[in-house]
């Protein structure tokens, strides 16, 4: 069995729905197996209420698509599950498929979306683009679903706030937490803990110690070796417990505390920690009392380590008002300091977690402050808000011929046809012009969709003017390689973002995006509905 | 690279957050890397605001487990992302771990369980058991929301509705939707539309067919070859589409239709997923317009397989007024069963889908009903009602001493010490006693944790009478394959709710369960906290 780099084989071809199988039969069955034919992947509604969505998966699904091969164990699990006198020779035609012949046309990863236009335009001979249809929804809905998460997220919290991911441990499922790390990155995070993305994606990673770490220490251990040189390896080594206890005694006059209140376990772990990480020493302020305990000891041993010449990095809350509490630390950091004389004690950076969402995040993010670092699980991994993107992927035409889905629930209404997407840029904002697909918006003053992409990108920057953008070719023939780098997607969609209007930009009852059809496009939709619903 | 049977090396040591790497690394630098440590892996509210859960993922935690290993590209990596000085005998340290050194305990796959109570009890070296947490979480979390979330849906449909999970294309990434598959058959469902979920894990596998199928015809298609073999092979082949023509007509007539008003193209598709499934024709009736169209062009289909003595098995709606559509489909089935003495017809079962929530289940599922099959996607596979677990993984013990984390927020105290769980059975519910391990709820006339495993299973059945159950060991060192089949675990889930008390059943403001400490580990809980929250 052949195994991609990152060993995903989960995502082959048989991880789909059986109906694509049986209705594969069926096409073959009525000789229509190699028909031309064309899907798009869009979405109806923006999720969690927004006005837009970022586009993301792409090079997750480029990677299926190249690996694209049903194998003998495949074939003969279909067979078990298909009539026993399915004729063998639709069998050899299932061998024989892989993507070659199939072109997807793909919003570039990071685009900004919006309801009707597609997000992939899948074409290809019938049955096998088909086929298809399942692991392409489920490999762009969620990794888009996650950007646009993050993105709403990044948003709220302003461009200054560190927005680290840290959801692996409540995602659904292993491949949910890598797929998060990667697109929460790519919506506009930081950081995120999970270090197989950091591995294989290039997620920059981070992350410090764990309640568990502090309690396992008692105060009784004895390090196998306490001593620690100095940051310029100039001068004596130092006995860190033995100046961490005399730090302690003063920092806890300073405090107004007894020296007994501190925990000698949790003081331990700090210098444990501090051994191995003296140029990355962070402390865990909460696992017994943040104000009697933690903080006193992470001061101890973050001034003892400045006496050697270290600068500790981080200290993190996990419970109670986070807001508070910085606020707090952050000036016991700037009076101690002071009292001490080591002033970048007062901008250590505080770093915060404990199930965080867009409104906590909010006021996380508020004037004045103090922390620095927002670390978010659930609420950018699971999307609490609305767990699933609903992206559909839809027959537009077939043989040539032009397509639709005519129900009586309008809402599923499809828009037939092969199309082209075209977006209007004015001079700052990507928001006010219609594309050339979408639903039941008004044409506005335009009339076709050809004569719209002679505008190009040297077209006047009026908001009017037509300006070919977001659109281009990635077949499966392409190494996913060729796609952009992670980074480059992600500052794409941070630059689209930047350009949307801010009326679009609301997360609580936006101004819609408007998408509009040409005119061409509403007479194609005007006569192919003639009859009616039926 | 070596690749086990599923292809799911994403679950592999480095699927972890970064924090446990640079614990890893101040254990080892404090001496304490191969210290006996024991951690507990439990929730510590039930899902859905509930009153139990189901457990599920064993078999992936164990899968994982057994191949535990960090690799040279694994600890180049974090050697990437640790201080540049790190001692390589670290390193060394690392590249020899595997599990063979750690014991898992673990409540049986399909268990009840409740806050508090261990479902994972994993011990072994500090270092590694610590490197265990977030994989182990990630596996047991989704698997068993999931699992609880297909029996919450299960009790709403009662015994006699087939449930079909279709949710993949919404699931939160391929592995989301594998996982979703396999353990909301655990939790109740009867199959899935996921067929790699079958070939892998033996899940029944069911599908039909999609709008795309039925809209890719025009009606202009003409089968390479269009004659169909009665169902006892004896007699002459048929023109299946010109007699489908010769019964629409009459069917037409009986509906009071204009023979033109059924929709040609899905006439046409009908008539090739006929051709193709013979046996197993079903038809999807809402991709024009369910009356005037499906419902005329499937009963000309199904009539025409019913001379050849072939019987349709099934129909499905995926739009519209579900039950009231279902009921009116029943009538007509009768009506038309009766005109053309074929009895069968009106037992036809009737499929439907659509967005099902818990709601809409129990809409679906009243009395009177003559909806057969419900297939359910977003709603089981996001668990949008609270599309997280929110499973952690505590210390308590270490060199065989108990461990407490005693937080200002009394919500994240732990329980001290490696412990035991009981449960007590009733003649009929599992659902009234006390279990040795739990949260602050009283302790109820026992005295002990020694003196309840000698209840054992032939102790009298009466409430009160302490019974051995639901624990037992799997180390690492078994194969998965020795774990039960999914089938077993399934009949197990099932007798196990079966048990349950009908007040902790209720979905909706449920009876709490009791959970009670022993006064053995209420005594410790005392010790240990005798400081007070510091």
């Amino acid at each position: 069995m052949e195994l991609d780099s990152e060993g995903r084989m989960v995502v082959r071809p048989l991880l789909t729905d059986l109906y694509q199988a049986t209705m594969a039969l069926g096409y073959w069955r009525a000789g229509r197996a190699c028909e031309a034919a064309e899907f798009e992947l869009f979405f109806r509604h923006c999720p969690f209420g927004g006005s837009f969505a970022l586009t993301a998966g792409l090079q997750d699904c480029v990677r299926f698509l190249r690996a694209f091969r049903l194998r003998d164990a495949d074939l003969q699990f279909l067979a078990s599950v298909l009539p026993p006198d399915t004729d063998p020779a639709f069998f050899e035609h299932l061998r024989a498929l892989d993507c070659s012949g199939v072109t997807v046309r793909a919003l570039p990863e990071g685009s900004l979306a919006f309801p009707g236009v597609p997000l992939l335009q899948v074409s290809g001979p019938l049955l096998l683009v088909q086929l298809l249809e399942t692991p392409l929804l489920c490999l762009i809905s969620y990794a888009s679903l996650v950007a646009t998460n993050a993105a709403r997220l990044r948003l709220i919290a302003g461009p200054d706030k560190k927005l680290l991911e840290m959801g692996l441990r409540r995602a659904q499922g292993p491949d949910g937490g890598f797929t998060a790390s990667i697109y929460s990155y790519l919506g506009g995070f930081d950081s995120s803990s999970n270090t197989l993305a950091g591995q294989l994606r290039g997620v920059p990673v981070a992350g410090t110690l764990a309640h568990s770490f502090v309690t396992s220490f008692s105060g009784s251990e004895v390090p196998p070796d306490p001593m620690l040189a100095p940051a310029s390896s100039q001068g004596p080594t130092v006995d860190l417990p033995a100046s961490v206890n005399l730090w302690l005694k003063r920092v806890c006059v300073s405090l107004g505390l007894e020296e007994r209140e501190p925990h000698p376990g949790e003081r331990a772990a700090f210098v444990a920690y501090a051994l191995a990480f003296p140029r990355a020493f962070q402390g865990l302020l909460d696992s017994y009392s943040v104000r009697r305990s933690g903080l006193p000891n992470f001061l101890a041993v973050a001034l003892a380590l400045g006496e050697l010449g270290y600068r500790a990095v981080g200290v993190r809350l996990d419970s109670g008002d986070l807001l508070q509490q910085a606020k707090e630390i952050r000036g016991i950091f700037r009076t101690v300091g002071a009292q001490f004389q080591v002033p970048w004690l007062e901008s250590v950076p505080i770093a915060v977690s404990n199930n965080i969402d867009e409104k906590e995040l909010a006021r996380l993010a508020q004037k004045g402050s103090e922390v620095n670092v927002i670390g978010i699980g659930t609420n950018v991994v699971t999307c609490p808000k609305q767990p699933s993107m609903g992206c559909v992927y839809k027959l537009v035409s077939v043989g040539g011929q032009p397509r639709i889905k005519l129900t009586e629930d309008p809402e599923k209404q499809t828009l037939p046809g092969s199309k082209a997407a075209f977006r209007f840029l004015g001079p700052d904002v990507v928001a006010t012009g219609p594309t050339a697909v979408g639903r039941r918006a008004p044409t506005q003053g335009w009339t076709g969709t050809e004569g719209l992409a002679s505008g190009g990108p040297g077209a006047p920057r009026t908001v009017s003017q037509p300006r070919w953008s977001h659109c281009c070719d990635s077949t499966c023939n392409r190494d996913s390689e060729t796609l952009p780098p992670l980074d480059e997607s992600r500052s794409f969609a941070q630059r689209s973002l930047s350009r949307l209007g801010p009326a679009h930009k609301q997360l609580q009852s936006p101004a819609v995006y408007p998408v509009a059809l040409s005119e061409k496009l509403r007479a194609l939709v005007d006569s192919l509905s003639a009859r009616g619903p039926l």
